[in-house]
């Protein structure tokens, strides 16, 4: 197996912190380079003591200069648009898992993050890397958009159904995300004496999420006009655990022998997929330190429910990011990754 | 002012705990006895050091000899019907805050309960105990049977809207407790180490209170006919906070404009209620230790969204039983209850 | 009884908003002014709508010109420094919350926070605010320096020990504080997805905590010279609660015989005292909410260990104050104060 | 490399479910026998559904049949009395991580437990396996002791300074375990609304530890006499997280030079040692999910202080049986163990 170099810009944020955690028993793709710059300087040691590998990496301040075969940008949204045409043009191969090129209509973009979109060349050739929907794509890009933790759980939970016709015009997506998910920035709202007892509902009526959420059942559903797509409610809430994110995915009118024929739909999608697993109701440390996605189907009279968890930054994020890398690498995808979760 | 004894059976429960707590410091409720069949012979300061006051009642074993103005019953399912009768014959007022005497139709019951129930004469006589919707019928009946968590959380955000014809066919609730809400006694799913790192949806097809809902908003809804209810459905979660209960209520193809109507029908309907107060996205901790109720609402398209937040041991149980003695007593319905929650 | 007029500085803090909260139900001192500099002008509801009353109040900016008979500082280091003169000079008694006035040493004060203290007269004046131990001097001050949350409940704990000689020469206080103590402001050590599933010591070496228990040892412990104090190692923990502080405090080479007396010298010291109670090993929600200290004494051989746990917002900040204002205006000690905990 | 068959016995408790998680990814021992009294008849799949691999083993019921070449015992006190003489008769080698056979002195197994050893022969043959510790040993016995969690970060911060007489004569230990550490089994003292919002010393004073952690300091101190081994105080406190444990070790009277020899001899014992780590004063996260000890001292004047972190259920149990396993069956120590913790 060839080894490939890899390098992390933004290593010391969560995703990027993931990231090294995670490719530091990786047997194929080996870090060589991890920029970030706040920290500059120090080596990984210092800034990461927990990983296994990599300590003496020393992290860097430009992501220009990186030279490395494939490259895992970890940055805040707009970030990564100056970064990512200079590494597609010398030929590295980039994975991004900001927002920048996630929603491919450049409107949408812009009504969402209030800014142009600077690389709409980048733009037309980013693949959606929902790992299990797009693998040929994927495979064949030298730009992924990594789509973000909260339509990770939810497209997964909700493609396969679309495509089979079985979902009503109504979805209502109950959220609810470990904090780790709003990153390694201090704020008032992961200040822990305010989260840590209590459940945060946040940005119901614009959160960034929803916007990716509706392009990708639109461009991924499998054909059925927009007129016939469902309308979909997404409420995110911080709840008080670090790690995990689960979502509760209502559809109101769907009968309870409408929801065996869902069960069917997930397990006939997910059949070569490791990482999806379809079963019984998941608690969310099954998935913490997993790449998997634990999906499970329950008739809530006079609703059909479909629950989603995740590791929020590893399938939500790093680990679905590696899982691209090894495609775009012609790699098996599970190479590297925890298929396990930290249980019980 | 003149004193009310009263009595409290179930007192080693968190629900009886809870009103023992209360209790101890309400100017006109003063509390005589404490029946507990597990700690009879106990004084209340061995049970419950954490209270302010009565620390020298000693626990009895036998609801049956109560001899108080008002009892108090915190009792397991099924555990009421027998008391209740001989208290109402002796002619003890009683708040039961058990789910014995909620649901008025015996069918219903055993439905839910897969048991008959037994004491059909004190089911006919029983007034559904939401305050704020039903003074008067309070205030002139001698058992009342005090709502369930869920079901005060959900009931007091949307009746209001019910009444005034503002709600769709489809409402999903997807509530949050803290695991208080789950009783005293130990089990696998609320092991802390089972619960404190996962959120954990439970019993969305056959939650108990689903029922009590639905029955609440045909009953109290304000006249619409069974065939314009909205279809509600219900599902609870546990999350790791020990107290605190968030409902997140979710109307299908409501407008944005719509749901500033329902800000005004929440505001009417509540300008003169001091425990509930209608204004910006609560977070749990403005509700804990009060007897508000916290009702928010959001427009979050396509849906709108209504929010609501009490404390599950106080306005979800033993402050909303206190409340209506209060009314049964004659006394202004917030006599020695805590308006303030402890923020932030 | 007379009412006192009271001002709160420092009010959208964690401590200024602690007695905004137990002031909105104190029946002698009626709060008229509250100043915060970040939020001056906007009205108590507005910033904390979690308050039982007192809603319509407008937040102030300027400390200096407060129309009170009595003042609460709840400030950051260095800033009561100007302020506390002023408002002796017209009259206006001052509980201050922050450290500047708890260390009698001006040369200690120099040391332990790196500048001059501006107000030696102040200091002269100032009395220590540790409710149980100075009543006297307290109800006849118009300067009280509140301690400090870790303080407050080793103090409590070791001076009757230290009193009647029977503390060994090494004392060892391993002190737990939830995360409500580190403040309001975020901060990497207090974001949720870095203390939400951990244990962490800090300051160790020079917690600011450290000279201040020493201190007050010297000064309050009833006559031993310094030759014969104990040595005090206290090292602060944060754990993933809000609310509560808890210090277990280890003396060495006491055998369990001697922790009988232990037992006998706690209980004597706080017969009278209605917020100290002396019982089995307390759990954190028993103090929460509460102004109570709960302290217990085992023996864990080759050791004698004292519990000490409190709500540090309450006793061990807000509501500490309050009690010492209650002295200082004539009144009980424990007007308007919350003798229970949430439990259980 | 030659691979083992190894058996679980105990599998549905929390140790046992660990070591079937770390061995589904292990390249040597493989996982063909799991024994389980309460869930017999149910494949791995159904009792661990977040495992790897392994997922159609049949869980058995009878310890007595495994045919395995090494088994690991994770049972509770006493039973593994009966099975572990008739594994090792039948020549399966075996790691008991329950407590049956690390005291040496069956007088101090009767006074800790209560009753008779049963297998002198067996307790005369068992290694203690802390394994930095005792490599040799461990890799020719065929019976390991599994070192409980409390004292395997206990031992590998004090050793090391023991060996070089830099202990005084009183050290106290202030444990702080996650709930996962009181096992699989409900109770009062671990259900969520008592543990999640507090901090609980328990045991102090008899905990079933404390006489392990006396016993190992004597017996692998490196030759002091009895007369001058320190006395060592435990206390071990439940915090609200679920994996982890911290111990604050403190040696009043040490001096803060001191403090940089004993980091010279932490730093020189563990040179060779790849899963423990001398550094900053560790966080919780950084053992979770990770076979490594983290060791961090710090000068508390007038202490000394050591910070000792693991992940209870790795480290302090499954980890480490399988790391002595692996010396067991010649291979290297660090086969198939997670070296990173999940961070930050």
């Amino acid at each position: 197996m060839t080894e490939r170099t890899v390098g992390v810009v933004g290593a010391s944020g969560y995703l990027g912190g993931e990231l090294l955690r995670l490719l530091s028993s990786h047997p194929s793709l080996r870090l060589t380079h991890a920029v970030s710059k706040s920290h500059a300087g120090a080596t990984l040691d210092e800034v990461c003591p927990w990983l296994a590998d990599g300590h003496e990496i020393v992290l860097e301040s430009d992501p220009g200069s990186l030279d490395v075969d494939l490259a895992f940008l970890a940055l805040p949204q707009g970030e990564a648009l100056p970064v990512v045409p200079s590494l597609l043009e010398r030929g590295t191969k980039v994975v991004d898992l900001g927002p920048d090129y996630r929603l491919k209509d450049a409107e949408l973009y812009r009504a969402t993050y209030g800014r142009e979109h600077t690389d709409p060349d980048g733009l037309a050739r980013a693949v959606y890397g929902l790992t299990e929907v797009s693998r040929e794509a994927i495979a064949s890009t030298s730009l992924v958009a990594n789509p973000g933790c909260y339509p990770t759980a939810t497209l997964l939970a909700l493609l396969p159904l679309l495509r089979r016709g079985l979902l009503p015009s109504q979805i209502v997506v109950d959220a609810k995300s470990g904090t780790s998910g709003a990153g390694a920035t201090p704020s008032p709202s992961t200040h822990h004496a305010q989260a840590g007892a209590s459940v945060n509902p946040y940005g119901g009526g614009h959160h960034r999420h929803a916007p990716e959420i509706r392009e990708a059942l639109a461009d991924l559903g499998g054909g059925p006009s927009s007129a016939a797509l469902p309308q979909v409610t997404f409420v995110p809430h911080l709840v008080p655990v670090v790690r995990g994110l689960l979502c509760s995915i209502y559809a109101p009118g769907v009968e309870p022998d409408e929801v065996l024929r869902w069960n069917e739909a997930l397990t006939d999608a997910y059949r070569a997929s490791p990482f999806v697993r379809v079963g019984e109701v998941p608690r969310l440390p099954w998935a913490v330190g997993s790449n998997r996605c634990y999906l499970a189907t329950e008739a809530a009279p006079p609703s059909g429910v479909v629950y989603s968890a995740i590791d929020n930054l590893v399938k939500g994020g790093a680990g679905q990011a590696i899982q691209n890398a090894n495609l775009m690498a012609g790699l098996p995808e599970t190479t590297g990754l925890p298929l396990g979760g930290l249980g019980p």
